[in-house]
Parts: structure tokens; C-alpha cells; sequence
């Protein structure tokens, strides 16, 4: 089937166009007519970069991954849905045979496909199949809008699970992005007391002091350990430090911040290599959990939402119609720094 | 040193008298000048009957363990805490050189002697020498009442814990007297999406309906089980169930409830053994925990409270000054549904 | 197709005989040469009561589910095993899209079909179709004996993994039948210590007393809770202790063995609820894990024998020919107390 | 008290002395007739260089921490060990009141203090007063010379719990010096179905060939990530894969041989921070564990050795007398690969 999307053709180079698609339904599958697609980082490095690590964007190809939408036909086999639902998705799919699936980790299944990772196309097209164990209803109170900051959201809800975090913990996360404020968002939601987030910009952290419980460090000047120490009134650290800066620099503050026997999850990605003092980590015996999307959590992100535990739309700093894609994507490159999450929304059938 | 104090002479009989107390400090203790002290079920059940289980009131007992104060005096070697703070106190105390202890399970250690559980003195008097280790201070942000009401909500603090609730879970309580109240708020605070909570007193059912995010039934009139999956849309179940009523009626419904591979909590106290569905269990692979008082919960307790993220302040029904203490008891001994806390207050020193 | 089988005409009858089984081979299965088939006590109690709880044998059905042999064809998808694989199965398939085996625990799948469980034909019959998935090739140290060990043994795996048993670990299993030794046994290999076994059988518990590391005890004549204490020097009870027997009346003692903070796993199933002492739980909070069959364990089976760390070849008690099967199974009807394992071996194609 | 020790004066200067020491007996406290102690490579770090890291050597001090002994002297409260016993300690011993105690990791007490780490006295002396709760008791099976292996065994153990090792595990050991040794041996004792052991150095990969269970790789020849995949017949990655070599060249690899979803777990101590990839470790999910000595794995460590699943004897090398102590720490200076333990012997009382 031909299909209106929004197209990477090669780095740097957008189109809203007609593209070939496969839109064939299998049993387990449901079609979905794309409403909201929210803009993620990841689209815009392929589209400023041409490439992420080992995947190269090498011939046209649909971007978006972050979704919502209504279904329109479900595969003969499909039980927990119906036409009307109002849905959102996970983007990654994986092997439901392979070994990382049946241990219950399918993030990890080397063979997941994700869409708009190159080769596979996204969804910012007006109409996707996916496989229904992957779709999942979305309640009343959950917006398409917030159905589609799902999928960022879910990331911070991975984290915190990793975490492992405990009622009343409390939370250090280095870095105030996208990123940043999911997992202080779904930290605090998952029972953390405070949630002391970092940056170097301003702009940022005034988005993070809007939300009770989380405190903000600007540490280009103020010490994260410092003001750390004077919270809590003592040297004892944190329950857990999430790193989502990917800066390679803050990994001695994220260690030194960490109590004894805490947690240190690494959400961020950096480009190279880090320079990791182990001995220092050793001497609190602290556990270093590492984060690759997520599993087994869409329907946890979903109910926090739903709970008003959690607020996503102050987030969502502008919607662009789909017709005008491309200028949402020209604006989110420019990253600025208050533009957490931008929109595009598709026309209603 | 004599004190007066409130003493449970035997079985029905209380005095607010002077009594012979301990008072002398130690290197690593506290000395506390007690402010508010709230009414537990097992100090009423200590009063009415006399004994609980294989502990028996066999000479006069000073009642209460659930209490706030001042730090007034520090010993020698403590560091965490000066003469001023405000604090709230467990009142269990191990042997920290015991087996239980060096696992972090010092709750469960053999030894640990617990105010109001005799023979050992509970803390309605006007001071108390405590271990500065089991003494935690209370941020500016948390009352002396509801420091005093740190010790139940602790246990659902701790039930949580076993729980190992992750965010978003859907939960179930059976019981809204105090203990379920506190479990289903812990749960909440501890990242829980929602919590269902039952009971046959429609009275304290709509306390906890005054709680978004607690969904009240009342199984007089209305199927658990039905109600959990017209909630859900599904027969999954929740993953986690708390019992805390101490009824073993609930138990065929509480296992019912569990989705596959989910939780079972047992918080209440049943008199007698209960009739226990293993294979009903075991179809689901269920892990079933058990909750006894709390270990390494207070300062999460503490935490939540300070955070906002748990009222405990509408549960506290009334308070009487220290004088009027008897009739406080006489009147928690009726057990009246919405008295879900009474509180004494001591007179500031 | 028509083959060979053992078929179980209704209760009480068995015939060895032609029945049309389904052998189409999909993209993702192999077809198994048959080569041993264990027979297990369901196996026997669906012959001589025609039914197991809500399974009921209403046509005739294929028995046998502990199975090796032989790869003789594979899918066009399979990837890591080949023709002349010698392989064991698991007998359980689930949905692999449904929300168990999203989780990995797909054993709690609720639409799990199982070989020998009506209505689903079990493997007596020298060829069957099998997803490649829960297909596993033995390693050259494994016999196809020891390969159709591997049921019963991942089950008392699957009970350790639940245990989560810790280097050193001291256990108590109850019940020295068919699965009390494979639990122990697994204990054993998985890291504990030491082992008590209980029984009242003899004969059972001298088989048990021929693997070093575990300690028989029979029960009719001795009590177990004093012979633990004699063996730790002290009352502090076991880390783990498994219920392997099925009987109610273990139940008080079981509890009575487990350490504070440690593990009850419920592996026996008894016909009716039991009576269980909640409050003796409470006391030492103690962690109750149950079984249901296993999942993700088969490799782990697998590993641990070829390691050489647990010998099950000395349970096997006596091998029949496919054409005496029915034989087979009326001895293992009789029960007799060192029939551990009888097996019954397929001709070679 | 004055008594003899193997005192280190300072940086590359040892006595065989008369020095005091504090010998008072407190009521919780045991005094022991040492018997065997193991030289371990900070004792030589100490002898050799002065320091280790912060801690440095500024005062003469007794050296050992690896020891057996016999109890001669019991206090007042101590109720689990009598005179006559024989006996291992542990040699680090924390504040019972500390935070990290309460929570069970008393390892990671900040105040924990540790024979001869400067400074603080260690054990090669004929008498030394420990508390009982870090005193145990060594069963009839367990040797002196094995007692004076629990220390650096229980490292070992340690790096097993932090793994989690579930039965069946196949694990990589990078590093075939003593605690690489340790921490094979444990991981099989603690169910791990093979591990593969890499080193640099022939004859101590001959030692690790001689134990069923562990593979030894000589990485200046073989390629550790080629041998694993040869071995499990893909690119899976071993479950759990154990930093103990202390090089940072072996991180890449380290990280390269994980499982989706597996450990690794850092015992050696770099000297300085590593070059590690982070992306690597989150491409899979890995769980990064610290171990600093050990906390609650003592009587597991003895269990082990009592049950027999691991020979420690083999690896002591050579027993010197207490009074060519100081040969036998310049023969441990010198490195040789097959010392993995000496040991100095004490004269029976």
C-alpha cells in the first residue's frame, strides 16, 4: 500500500510524502490510525546525523516512535481489543520465541525490530499495523497526547524498576532533558520521597522546580555532593543516582553521591567510553544497573499516568498539524532547551 | 526514678499513677521528653484481655509504644541527634550483636524486647530513655501527631516492601480498619496506580474513600473478585493483595484476586489457623509474604509523610491530654468504626 | 497420521495402538524421534482415577510427557537445532504472546496446553511435533535416560530458583517421594550446604541416604524440628525448607523448621486446603514461595547434570520396551516405595 | 598487654616482636588462641609499598587477617561458643548501631574497622579478643588451615550473592590469582554449572584445570569471547561473568562475554579508574555488581568447605612456623604464580 508519511530520504533531508508500506494484517495484529506522534531525540539525530551508533540510515525511511491512536480493524486472533480503542504502542518488536522473550527481557532479544531504526520505518503515517500484545489500551483519563509520551515516559519507569526503588527513597538524577525528567517523574511516582535533578541550564531546571518533590541543582554553581550532604544532613548519599546526562563528566559526582549499598542506573548513553573509578563504587558496594528501553512496563506507565500521579502534558511544549512535520522537525533540532516534548498531531479519519 | 504513667494494672484495670521506671542513660541512648502518643489496637487488646497470644500482662505495665517527643538528652556517643530535635521512636529494640540483626532483619530477631508487650514498659510517660539508633528526627514538615503515627504506618510501609510493589501496580487490601488504612496509603505512596480496598462497615469504607486512588468495596454487598475485574476489563487480578483483616474468610477471595505470579500479603493476625488453598496458589505461582512490625522502614515512613505524598492527619479522630488518658482508652475500647486513630498528648515540659 | 501410542482408552484402560495424531510440521517446529519417555505419578493418576482436579479424561488420550530423543526434521525458521540433535522438551507450550510469557513466567500462562493433560495427547508414540523453542539439546555427557529426567528434575530446579537458594544454604525438604528427591537434589546442586529429607518410608529415605549432603530423617520416629536443632547447635531453623509430601500435616512442622526471615516453598500438592498457622509465618516473617511445573529452568536442568553435580541415573529403577509399556505402567501403579523413576525406551527409527 | 607479633614497622621493614596490645575481654567479646593465619596480598601490598590507597602504614603494626584459632576465654553474654572451640573470624568489625549495620550490610560501614589495615592491629600475634558475633565455629571437617581460608573464600562467596547465581549458571572468572580461585570455586559451590577461568599466566591456569567445572583460557593465546561462544555453541554470553584480575584491559572482554540481561560483577580493584563502554553494557541490560570483603557470608563460606564441595587444602602451598614468619612474607613477595596461599602456623598453646 501507498501511504503519506513523514520520510527521511537520507541525513538531513525530510519529506512529506507517498511511500510504499506494508499494511498486510496478520491474526495477532491490530490496524491503527495514527493520531499523535511526539518527536523524540532519536529522530532528530537521524535526521541531523544520518546514523546512531551501528544503525545508518541507508534508503528512505518513515520516521517516529513515540505514538498514539485509535484501532480500526483487529486480526482474527486479537481478544483485549476492539475497534475504537483508544491505543498506544510499543515501538519495539521482538522475536516472542526467542530466548531473551521467554526470560521475560525482550528489550534485549537482539533481534527486536524498533521502528524508525533504520531499516524499519515508524509511524508518522496515518496508519500502522502492530502486533496487539504490543498495543495497549489506553483509559479515559490518558490523553492521545500523554498516549503518546508513553514511550519516553516508559523509559524513566524502566529506570526506576531497575532501581528497585523503595517508599520514601531518595533519588539523585543527573541531567534535566527529555530523559532526565521522565525518570525524576516516574521516580517520584514510584515512591521516591525527593528527587534532587541536576543540570547546567537554567531553563531546564525551572521546568523540574515546577514539580513538588523534585529539587533542582544547577551544578555549574553549586556542588550536586554539597547540596546532597546538606539535604539529607548528613555524608549517608542517596538511595539511588540516576545518570541521564550521557556526559561523561558526571560519573564521579554520580558515584560519590550514592550510599553505601545504593544504586546507580545508567540511562544516559554516552558517545565514548567513560572513565569509571571502580574502586570507589567497591568501597560502597553499589549496584550499577544499565538501561536499554524498556519491558514489560507500557502498562505501568500508563496506570501512573491515569492515577494524576503524574503530569506529562505541562511537557509538551508545542503540536504541529501532520502537514506541517517537517517545520516540528526543523524546530525540535534547533534544540531548545524548554522544547521537552513537541507534537505532531494527525488528522482524524 | 518514679514517673507517673499510664498503667494497665491487670486485665480491665488502668491507673495513671506514679511508677517505679528506669531511667538511666547510656553512651549510645537518648532521653526523650514524649509529646504525643497514639492508641494502638494491641495496647486496647492488652487492656480488654489481658494478654495477646503467649504474652500475658502478669504485673503492672506502662501502655503505649506509638509516640513522638524532644530529644532533651543525648549520651555520649551519639552524633545523629542534639538536644531540641523532634523525633519519633521504634519501639522495638534487638540485640544488635544478634544473627537477625547483622542480616538487617532485626525485627524478626528472638530477643528484641518491644515497649507495652510485657514485661517490658511501653512509653506513656512523660520521658523515656531510648537507643539514639531506633530515635529518628522528624523533619519540620511532619507533626508531633503524625510522628506519633509514624509506628502503624510503618508497617504498611513495610508491607509494601515485601510487597516489592514496582510502579503502577494495581493492589488490593482486604481490611479498611487502621492497619488496612495504612497498608493501602503505603501502597499508594509506594507507587502503587491504584488499590482497591475492602471491608463490611460501610463507615470505614468512606474514610477510605476520601483517598483518590483507594477504590472502596464493600463485600457485604459486592463481589471482590467481580468488582477487581470489571476494573480491570479482564480476569488478570491485581499484583499485589495485602489481608488485613485477620479474617480467614478473606482468604479463598484474597488468592482469587492475585494475578499469575503476583503477591499475597499477609498483614492481619488471624486468632485461629486458616483454611489455605495451596493448589489455588500454586496454579498461579503465588509468593505469599509475611509481615511482622518493620525493620529499616522508619525514615521511609518519614519520608512519605514529609513528602505530601501520604495524609495520615484526617485518620487522627481526636486527641486527649495526658490527664484525661483512661477515658481516651475507655473510648478506644468501643471500637467505634471511624476511630481509626485517638491520640494522648503529653504537656510540653 | 496415524502411529503408535499408549493410549489411555478412559480410566483404568490402556491400549497400545494406532490414533490419528496431528504431525504437521510448522516454520518454527521440529519433529522428535521419540527415543525414552519417564512415566510420572500424573501419568499413573490419570489412569487410575481419570482425572486431576478439573482435568478430567473425557476421550481417549495419548499418556506420557517426560520425554528424549531425537531430531528428525526442522522448521524453516529453526536455527539452533539440527537433524540428529539428541534433545529433551518441555512439555508445556504457551502462548508466546500472552501476558505470562511476556513476563517470562509463561508456566502461569493461563492458556498453557500440556502434554497427558486432557484433552492434549502426551508423547508415547514414536514420533511428535514440538516448537523448537522448548526443545533443548543434551550435551554428549547426557543419556537420553538422563534426558527424559529432566521434567521431573526442573521442577525441583524451578523450586530452588524459587528458594532463591544462597551458597551454603541449609534446607529441609518434607517428603522423599519422586519429587522430595528432586528437589533435594536440585537444593543440593543449586548450593546449599546440607539437606535434611523427611519421610516416613524407609525404603525412600535409603535412597536418599546414598547421596552425600543429605540427611534422612524419618518422621514416625523421630522429630524433625529436634533433629535440625541438633544438627545447627541451636534453634535458628533452616534457610529454605521445601514441602515436597502433599500432606496437611507437614505443614505445622515445616513452618516450625524455617529460620526467621527464611523460606517455605510449597512444591506438594494437597488435595484439600490445609490448616496454615499464619501468625507462626508472621512471627519470623517468613517468605512462602509456590510451584507451578517451571520456566526458564530446562537449560539449567540440563547444565546440571552434564556438570556431573547431581546423578540421576541411579532413580531410574527399571527400563521397559515401548511394546511392554502397558506393563510398565501397572508397576508404576503399584507404588512401591523405590520406584523412583520407571522409563520406557522407544526403538531406534 | 605485651605479646609477640609479625609487626611491620614500616614500608619493607617487618619484626618478629614484643609489642602492646589491648587484650581486655568485653562481655560480648571472645579471646582466641590463634592457630593458623593466611598471608594475603594486602599484608604484602602493606609490607611492600606502605599503603593502600588512603590507608597508609604510620605506625608499626601487626599484620594478618586470615586466621583460625581456638576460644580460650569466653565474656559474659556469649552464649554460642565455649572454651575448646575452634574457630574463624571475621576480621572486619563494625559499629552493631550504624545505619549500614541496621540495614544487614555491615561490610560497607564507613566505620567499620579491619585487622592490620593501617591503623588498626591484625592477628599474627599468639592471642587475640574478637567479638563473638564475628567469631565462628568451625566444624569437625573443617581444618585450621582451611578456618584461615575462609577469609579470602568468603570474597569469593560474596561476589556469588552479589551474582545471584541461579543453578546451572555458566560463568566467566577473569583472573586466575587467589581471589580469582576463590571466586570460581565459589560460583560452583553456589551452582554454577561451568566457569570459565581466564588468565595470562600458565601455571595458574594449571591449578584452576585441576577442578572439575572450571575451563581455564589462556587469553595471550585464545580469544576468552571465541572460547565462550565455542563452548555454549552461540553468542548468547555467560550468566555471570566475574572481574578479578584488576586490569582494565580485560573490561571489553569482560562486558563482551555478558548474557542479555546477566552480571558482571567487579572484585578486582583497579588502581585506577577504567575505560569502560558504557552503551556496550546498556545494549544488553547488564547488572553491574561492586564487592567490597563480604558481610552474612561467613557460615556459608564454612558450610561450603564442611559439605565438601570445594578443596580448599590444595591450594595452600607452603606452612611456615610463627617464627620464620618474616621468611614466609618474603617468599609471598616474591609473587611466585602456584603460591596461591602460605600460611604461618602458631604454636599450640
Amino acid at each position: 500500500m501507498n501511504a503519506k508519511a513523514l520520510v527521511l530520504e537520507e541525513k538531513g533531508q525530510l519529506s512529506l510524502r507517498e511511500i510504499a508500506l506494508d499494511d498486510r494484517l496478520g491474526a495477532d495484529d491490530v490496524r491503527i490510525a495514527i493520531r499523535t506522534v511526539g518527536i523524540c531525540g532519536s529522530d532528530i539525530h537521524y535526521y541531523t546525523h544520518g546514523r546512531i551508533g551501528p544503525f545508518v540510515v541507508e534508503q528512505p525511511m518513515v520516521l517516529g516512535h513515540e505514538a498514539s491512536g485509535e484501532v480500526i480493524e483487529v486480526g482474527a486472533n486479537v481478544r483485549h481489543l476492539e475497534v475504537g480503542d483508544r491505543v498506544c504502542m510499543e515501538p519495539g518488536i521482538p522475536d516472542p520465541q526467542s530466548r531473551a522473550s521467554r526470560l521475560g527481557i525482550y528489550n534485549v532479544d537482539p533481534r527486536v525490530t524498533f521502528w524508525a531504526t533504520p531499516p524499519i520505518h515508524g509511524c508518522l503515517t496515518p496508519e500502522v499495523v502492530h502486533p496487539a500484545a504490543f498495543t495497549y489500551r489506553l483509559p479515559d483519563a490518558v490523553s492521545h497526547a500523554e498516549g503518546a509520551m508513553v514511550e519516553p515516559f516508559a523509559v524513566g519507569v524502566q529506570a526506576s524498576v531497575k532501581a528497585g526503588i523503595k517508599p520514601g527513597d531518595l533519588c539523585v538524577v543527573t541531567g534535566a532533558g527529555t530523559i532526565g525528567l521522565m525518570v525524576a517523574l516516574a521516580a517520584l511516582a514510584s515512591g521516591a520521597g525527593q528527587v534532587v535533578i541536576s543540570d547546567v541550564v537554567d531553563e531546564k531546571l525551572e521546568l523540574a522546580a515546577g514539580y513538588p518533590g523534585l529539587i533542582p541543582v544547577n551544578v555549574s554553581c553549586e556542588s550536586l555532593r554539597d547540596r546532597l550532604s546538606l539535604l539529607c544532613g548528613d555524608d549517608w548519599g542517596a538511595d539511588a543516582v540516576f545518570e541521564a546526562s550521557g556526559s561523561p563528566r558526571v560519573y564521579d559526582d554520580a558515584i560519590a553521591c550514592v550510599r553505601p549499598g545504593g544504586a546507580l542506573v545508567l540511562v544516559g548513553m554516552p558517545v565514548e567510553p567513560v572513565r569509571f573509578d571502580v574502586v570507589a563504587a567497591q568501597a560502597k558496594e553499589i549496584r550499577i544497573e544499565t538501561v536499554f528501553r524498556y519491558a514489560n512496563v507500557y502498562d505501568r506507565a500508563i496506570a501512573l499516568i491515569a492515577s494524576g500521579k503524574v503530569d506529562l502534558k505541562a511537557l509538551i511544549r508545542e503540536t504541529y498539524p501532520f502537514d506541517r512535520a517537517i517545520e516540528a522537525f526543523e524546530r525540535a533540532a534547533e534544540g531548545r532547551p524548554a522544547d521537552i516534548k513537541l507534537q505532531i498531531e494527525l488528522p482524524r479519519a
